[in-house]
């Protein structure tokens, strides 16, 4: 039988990236698709009935949520090429420990750019930035955090780069200026195929922020 | 090399508690090295210096920091014995949403209970007691979440159970006697050694909680 995969996504979605990045990887045909957040449809809300969110990947029927488990799974079913995590029991817990690290720090701070103002919003801004740097010293000299490839950190982090226009645009940030190391990486991921072509567009994210501010956290 | 394994661990801690059990389950020999985390010592912060948190596992002087990802590190370095997740990818999958979903919906609603009062208690009260009965429909008739034996779910989830007289004590909860399939569950744990000998005192808890919430909630 061959493998039936659909990806259920909403198009500005870092975590709905990672999938599209982790099956580029490993040239997995699927069926994207787009999901309306604001009137759920069906079929996500049969997928995945706990958190109802995105992204869900369908295999043959049978769902996989939460990002990063779901790029993990990627990584064990289609194990011919591309592996994101390394096979060392030790180096995987250091690539799970980061990418859980973006998804408890870089998530949170970055949102907290775009959706507050004020105090909340310097320190946000402060907070990401030192999250930012510390990234950059695990970096070190490496090309990618997986080495000489892309691997599972890069997989978890880089989309966040196509919203980083966003950050710049309600914050008061130069985050190019701050950590010129990180955006030199994130420009290396951009020339891989797999990535270039599962980032959204930064200037659409910009003009869907800007929305979401004004009609759900009352600024503008 | 004979392999050295050091735990940083504070005793009421669930968190730590699922490393004693993985580690006890494999039948790994380790040091137990009490953590104040009101002081927090040297060793800790030089070996998570990013989150500053136990438990910490210190593997031949290597940290591997985050419970769950600690976990899967000692199910695959010390994979002779009592396999916790399972091999087939799906079902890996499977396990790490449910533990993730311990981690997500379990501690911060169960938390609510005995640190908060009032609307927001009852409130928590209702989520916690929600959360069980979707465990309990997952457990379904299985003796264990990982099948016929202990398996990584359960050793991400029963560590709780020593926290539920907690709950009972400052919350207003009878979890027998709403969830009574979880509580068979979780006696059935409590038979295995490498539980019943990982788990703290209930009664310990509820006097640690008691101060908590005195010095640190301004709760009592």
């Amino acid at each position: 039988m061959a493998d039936e995969v659909v990806l259920l996504d909403f198009w500005p979605s870092p975590f709905g990236m990672r999938l599209r990045i982790a099956l580029a990887e490993k040239s997995v045909k699927y069926e994207y698709k787009e999901q309306d957040l604001f009137n759920k449809s069906p079929l996500l809300l049969q997928m995945n009935p706990v958190n109802k969110q995105i992204p869900v990947l369908i295999h043959n029927g049978k769902p996989v949520c939460e990002s990063l488990i779901a790029v993990q799974y990627v990584d064990e079913v289609w194990n011919h090429k591309s592996p994101l995590l390394p096979s060392d029991p030790y180096q995987r817990a250091q690539a799970k420990f980061w990418a859980d690290f973006v998804d408890k720090k870089i998530y949170d701070s970055s949102k907290r750019v775009w959706a507050t103002k004020g105090e909340g919003q310097e320190a946000a801004e402060k907070e990401f930035i030192g999250h930012l740097k510390l990234l950059e010293e695990q970096l070190g000299d490496k090309p990618y955090f997986g080495g000489d490839n892309l691997g599972f950190v890069d997989v978890a982090l880089v989309l966040f780069y196509c919203w980083f226009a966003t950050c710049e645009k309600f914050g008061n940030l130069n985050i190019e200026a701050e950590c010129p190391k990180f955006i030199a990486w994130a420009k290396r991921c951009m020339q891989t195929e797999s990535v270039s072509k599962s980032l959204a567009d930064p200037q659409k994210v910009i003009g869907f922020v800007h929305e979401l501010r004004k009609n759900y956290f009352g600024l503008d």
